[in-house]
């Protein structure tokens, strides 16, 4: 396949044909076309756009590239999508929590993509944790525990797999059609009877500005209810890390707590939100609050941690982390960081945080890099928090001291201690999308 | 070194530091940044260009990352080069004719790049020729016979070598730039006291439109004065094949015959504009006529053609086929192509050529491909000559009959027969570019 003329023409912002970008994701996929031509093709799309039915052609492509899962109609299949974010383990708590409420979670997540982490790597944090599953084990998984949190496998959209770790690395992330592509293709994959979106908004999202964030949504709210799965999105705020812990090991303790009814208020919020979305589009519940307190039950119970336990035991992960977070590994080195002055926290900045972890090791520079689990942060202070000159307001994980320098460094340019708040931080959960609409919210 | 947010800079349109070209160009060098990640980066600049400071930057670094050429001073050490078109072999007839006039041509080429050819491969034609001659090897055969043609040694540029070589695959080589950091980088290495650049005009040329090209001869000519090269440039017509034969074998035939005197006027007419602009940049003549006078004394005496086989001979290939071109290889398979209807020829397109010597296996898709050297057309049939119905136009040359079918079809759609002339083919030589500005020619 002669694909330097392609290249050209979408570099000269032509549209390619639905065959055409057919025949470059089977090729590509199969080996055929090299990354560094696919790397430059990704930036041209980045710079000149894709028309609406390139998009189609593409993330049906990708779609057909591998298989699709099925499950025994049972239970409503749903699952949930993150944008991304720096702090985002979400994942880690919702699907074992919407699981205990009767919702079946085949959740497939991806590794690291630029200053974000990835659910897979945080899961791999624990000691045994099995995230590449063939899809028929995922499959009974899902049926038996009715959740199973894998990586994308070699069967599900493998276009998708390849061009996920191509883009990581060749800044070519942030672009709308690429984003939904890469999504959609392996959501639509899981079988599912609904799809809730978590669009992040904010300076440490993948689209700062809210309005391409409500572009994103629409976009994949159109691709999924053109392929027959409902999809709502909810954009939340990612001006600030969610949560305290930034890093995959520090992640995971984090997410295990909020499963245990002890985590910070903001990812226990967020967490919710789509949780109730994903209640609701299962008709589990009827309403909002009955589905709120079908979770907050859930947690309060025990049954959201113990179907957590059940999800680490079968895939082979040690669940006694669930109990007792200290078997994970640890960092080397860990060091606290104290205001330089008192006043009010105006930002913590999740970028220069992100781009830390990576600096430290815990997150990729190109496809190939392994990485260290341990690294990241814990940050206590958020945006409007008063605080004292010498006031711990969050620690350093590395694994040297060199590691700590870094960690300070990016923590002082991070944080912003001013005399009173300048800008008021985002909503976090700000707007709900479907394909009626955009609604604001309360 | 962690690539990505330099990638997303340029790719935003922000300048990169001459430190972060500096660096990058070292690192890809030595193969420490892979290259799916420059070429991401290349797009990103064919696409949001280069500031004047990055542009010197750039060049100064890929000039750095090898050696440099000098030599003893006892001759003008004079260069010329093409921006490429199709049927362009201008470069086997002009090095040995201005070397048989006194001036040293340290002549380093290129491989095929796009649609159009490489002076390598067609010199690679000729049985044992050696293009890969070490840079002392090289510097003792200009010194000894007043002209070498080379490739590219790992020793000059190596940092062009990469990236030309990635370009040519990437639809990242019509960028003024890049094509201008590419080509001064290496010619700035070769330790010369003169620079003479062919740019072609026309759409069979890498800039089809004349300002364009202006653009870049103005961009090379700052960058080799800057840098204490005097360097001019002529703006030549690549509106149709120069010539007839197109692909490497029947160019170096067709080169062959323009030694002997009997080449296309065309192809002679634009070898003596170069080489009388070397003479004088030289100082082995003073005026456009004693130098134009020169060469064709040159070549008339035989003395340009013992040049060229001199050249073969000291280069390992077969110099009897100065003399018996049919000791080059022949292609299999070989069918005259005849116009389909009485009338004046419109056009001869060279793309559609260019792009079908491709298809045959005359060019490269990928970094890595071989290339049948016989392959390629004769073209008689000139923008302006009548032509009767059943009249035999052309030659295609390939290895079999599904080859003849492809280099038909190029040809039916590259030779447009009309009424009459719908459209004046470009001059030849149009326009002559110095630092002190552009002058129109008549």
């Amino acid at each position: 396949m002669i694909v330097g003329p392609l290249i050209e023409r979408k570099r000269d912002g032509a549209a390619l044909s639905p065959e055409e970008w057919s025949a470059i994701v089977a090729e590509y996929t199969t080996g055929h076309i090299p990354d560094y031509q696919i790397a430059a093709l990704l930036m041209a799309v980045f710079l000149r756009g894709l028309e609406r039915q390139e998009l189609a052609a593409l993330t049906d492509a990708m779609l057909a590239s591998g298989d699709r899962l099925s499950f025994d109609g049972l239970k409503p299949v749903i699952d949930k999508h993150s944008t991304g974010g720096v702090g985002d383990k979400v994942s880690l708590v919702l699907a074992p929590l919407v699981a205990a409420c009767g919702v079946a979670v085949p959740m497939m997540s991806g590794r690291g993509l630029g200053h974000t982490g990835g659910t897979l790597d945080k899961l791999e944090a624990i000691p045994g944790f099995r995230t590449n599953l063939s899809l028929a084990e995922a499959r009974a998984q899902v049926e038996r525990l009715g959740c199973a949190l894998i990586g994308q496998t070699a069967e599900i959209a493998p276009a998708d797999r390849k061009l996920y770790a191509l883009r990581d690395v060749t800044a070519t992330v942030e672009s709308i059609p690429l984003i939904a592509a890469s999504i959609m293709s392996k959501k639509l994959a899981e079988g599912l009877n609904g799809l809730v979106l978590d669009v992040k908004n904010g300076s440490g999202a993948f689209l700062p500005e809210v309005e391409r964030g409500l572009e994103l949504a629409k976009t994949m709210i159109a691709l999924g209810e053109d392929r027959g799965c409902p999809t709502i999105a909810l954009i939340t705020a990612m001006d600030r890390p969610l949560g305290r812990a930034c890093g995959n090991v520090l992640e995971t303790e984090e997410a295990i707590l909020a499963l245990r009814g002890e985590g910070p208020p903001d990812l226990l919020e967020v967490t919710y939100a789509l949780g109730v979305e994903m209640l609701l589009q299962g008709g589990i519940e009827k309403n909002t609050k009955k589905a709120r307190k079908k979770l907050e039950t859930a947690i309060e119970s025990g049954l959201a941690a113990e179907k957590f336990e059940q999800i680490i035991e079968a895939q082979g992960g040690n669940p006694k982390c669930v109990e007792d977070p200290s078997v994970l590994p640890q960092a080397q080195a860990v060091e606290v960081f104290a205001a330089t002055r008192t006043g009010v926290v105006q930002r913590v900045e999740p970028r220069p945080i992100g781009r830390a972890i990576v600096a430290l090791g815990g997150g990729r520079r190109t496809v190939d890099d392994t990485i260290d689990p341990t690294v990241g942060f814990v940050i206590t202070a958020k945006p409007g928090d008063k605080v004292l000159e010498g006031e711990p307001i969050a620690s350093v994980f590395a694994k040297d001291a060199d590691g700590i320098r870094t960690g300070f460094d990016a923590l002082g340019q991070a944080i912003v201690i001013g005399d009173k708040l300048t800008q008021k931080p985002l909503k976090l959960v700000s707007h709900r999308v479907t394909r009626a609409g955009v609604e604001g919210l309360a």
